[in-house]
């Protein structure tokens, strides 16, 4: 037996942490800060990378690479994305034994060597759009590091596009920030808000900054991608210029965009429970797990020759029959329950006597004994049922823990007891934004999108206003 | 009109660097030795990597993906390793804006790290065989580097796996061998060679390698792939290691594999001719070019109405249409030549009313003119006709410049003169493989696993020997 996982209500950090490790989708590396993304972990991870994948390029986008090493000239030509990256950089000093003349940073994030580029590589109107993504690793010194959220070296993808104008670049970075949106709610059912960054959370360089922020299972906010309008500020420092229909030299608009294995850590907090992940099935790496249940070697070999022939029927989905010896029914249960295999079949020789199995659902742990005639579509079913469940129940708990109050004092007694999403009027005051956020470790999460633009008071200074902002404490 | 492509056969190096450039494959980066690789050059890796991929997947291979930073205190613990690799490493001195404790080591490889962490999961025989892949980015500090052939950085896919016996280790070893030459001749279209790497030639660390050769269009040698059984070199120096069936714990025997995109230079100077790049029709990221010709808008307008309905029989295949009006066809027929797309089909106004097209082989020139009736089909005979020839081409090149001799006159004036692959006699002493390499810049590029057995004379000492080596100058 092995010791029962803590609770997340108990110790939510905690839960995630083991989480991670007993459902091995990670594990601690020798260096500090940074993580090994175990196969099950990165079989996640790749189910993502497709779906988002598909996505990019049924919109035009195409995958290039771009050098880790960036010169350290070239991150300072910015000066808004030197001043936030700046203290999170690793350089590179030393190559093939001897000291190098400018030092290398390795990319934190790659706007200005891919500007550089951008720079050689337009001249023309009809060189635009360039619409180029990414699959890379960047790395960007972190002090207190937490696996998947935040590690010094991460995976993801950076979208870099550059166009004529400030409303084609407009047009792209919302785009995608839909597109993120689409990937996030119907791949893997976590509802998300949509909206701007305040100026104090933009990314560093950008004109401004969209965002999708979802709730985790604590009622904490996580930032699950980004979509940034550069304006034309990476176009100036790196020189992106083209020759527009009346000859005349131009800045291109730039964007960047970017979602990491950061939503890996977004899908244990949103969907997992006391009995560990649960994974949405259309990401699920398993998406059926097989228990054959036997007492002799004689049903045994019966129990496991039909799951062959069952294996026929099921090969549109991700199967793995767990045949171990060493384990028992139960143990194997709740292992699989722990990694959130969305679909258990059980079999042992009196089902296969009645050509029958029994399917449990991880989500709502109901389990019913189903003819063995197509079977094919009985799991189909029971998975579609399963991933608009986990977004429903999600959905549930966003809006159950979501606010919306102009009173500072229930502000604060949200924030600091139980937790939600605040949606409270503010009146654009970094002032206001600054105080909030000492007194409660709420921060502005977004400026939503869906704003019903009554008129109110701030919820801190009074002042009049018509907008509302999202805040949260965050990870 | 632009200059024209040197000939591979007066400069082949500088013809190499043309067509990597005009094809839009990669292009140099403001880092010395570095190389961005451009979307057309991406979406080849895409379709190598999915090969891949896939054949890994079905030996029960999972991918994973471990940290980019290595610990230098690891690199130094196998012997070997770091003799082999001290003098290629890129080294980061400084984190966060603070002197790291112990500087980190930019991964070369990833035997070290990744032997640490199986020496934290593998218990027992049952943990065993242990098979990951993983894809990444590695950095060797090279000093005269060329796109694609030896950058500082590259991409490639590392694989390490750890198994209870030399024999399985060997098993798995050979295994991913085969499936490297079966991805190479059957989807990259290029004959190879496998054997084992002599003493000198092996990887740092390596109980022995073997080898993938392949010969590039000036008759040089690229070795393609490599696999190494490890033995227990890493084993113990990491200490990985499993209690056995009988309880008694034993060090396990670990291999490791790799391809990278080094790959991408193999396809383009096997394949490539005096117009440029020549792509194997199902690793080509474009599989089939569509040229409209029109005189007058109406032709025009009635020319591409005809491509939309033709696309749809075409769905099967990687297809664009090329309607830029700022290019003539003739351009266009140059342009798509150079970038390597196996098959163009042209159609003009005529060509609308006869219902029929224009089909244009990249390999041989041919042209004929098909009935638009079942063009899928008589696409796909083309394409897999193009696939087959090219590799019968590369094949009857390597056989004819390929010489079985023991004479050492002989074997220089072919070494100096014309080139090619020359298989000879060796004592396996390493003094006369130094003594060629120093005299005729040729290496020993494997011992062929083919070996005729026969009792000859090394063809530099005279001493007695029935094993023959593959010698030839390298990339």
């Amino acid at each position: 037996m092995r010791e029962k996982l803590i609770s997340p209500t108990e110790d939510f950090s905690e839960w995630y942490i083991q989480v991670i490790q007993r459902a091995e989708l990670a594990d601690y590396a020798p260096v500090r800060g940074c993580m090994v993304i175990r196969p099950y972990g990165y079989a996640l991870w790749e189910n993502i990378q497709q779906s988002l994948d598909r996505r990019f390029k049924e919109t035009g986008h195409q995958n290039a690479y771009f050098p880790l090493f960036i010169p350290y000239s070239f991150i300072q030509k910015e000066s808004e994305h030197v001043k936030g990256f700046a203290p999170q950089l690793a350089i590179v000093t030393h190559g093939g034994g001897k000291e190098l003349e400018e030092p290398l940073v390795v990319r934190p994030t790659s706007e200005t060597i891919i500007g550089y580029m951008y720079s050689q590589w337009i001249r023309s109107y009809r060189d635009l759009p360039v619409l180029i993504n990414q699959w890379c690793n960047v790395v960007r010194w972190e002090l207190r590091t937490r696996p998947f959220l935040r590690t010094m070296e991460f995976l993801w993808q950076e979208g870099h596009t550059a166009h004529a104008t400030f409303e084609e670049a407009e047009e792209e970075t919302l785009k995608i920030l839909y597109i993120y949106r689409d990937f996030a709610q119907n791949e893997a059912a976590i509802p998300v808000i949509l909206g701007k960054k305040s100026e104090s959370e933009k990314f560093a360089g950008a004109l401004h900054t969209y965002t999708m922020e979802a709730m985790m299972g604590n009622k904490w906010a996580l930032q699950a991608a980004t979509s940034h309008n550069l304006g034309q500020n990476f176009a100036k420092a790196f020189e992106i210029r083209y020759l527009d229909r009346n000859n005349q030299l131009q800045y291109c608009w730039t964007t960047s965009w970017g979602l990491s294995t950061r939503f890996i850590g977004a899908i244990v907090m949103v969907h997992g429970d006391e009995k560990g992940l649960k994974l949405p099935p259309k990401l699920a790496p398993i998406q059926v797990i097989i228990v054959p249940i036997w007492k002799s070697d004689e049903e045994k070999e019966k129990v496991l020759a039909k799951i062959g022939e069952l294996k026929s029927k099921l090969q549109a989905f991700r199967v793995k029959v767990d045949d171990r010896e060493e384990y028992t029914p139960g143990w194997k249960f709740n292992e699989w329950e722990l990694r959130g295999v969305p679909l258990r079949i059980e079999i042992g020789p009196r089902d296969v006597e009645a050509d029958q199995v029994v399917l449990a659902r991880r989500d709502t742990g109901e389990k019913w004994t189903v003819s063995t005639d197509d079977l094919g579509s009985k799991v189909e079913e029971a998975l579609a049922k399963i991933q608009a469940n986990l977004f429903q129940m999600a959905k549930k708990f966003l809006d159950e823990n979501t606010y919306r109050l102009n009173d500072y004092q229930e502000f604060k007694r949200i924030i600091e007891s139980d937790g939600g999403f605040v949606i409270a009027p503010w009146c654009e005051s970094p002032q206001c934004e600054e105080a909030i956020k000492e007194e409660t470790k709420a921060t502005i999460r977004c400026i939503p999108f869906e704003q019903d633009g009554q008129p109110d008071r701030c919820v801190y200074c009074g002042k009049e206003t018509t907008l509302k902002a999202l805040f949260a404490r965050a990870f």
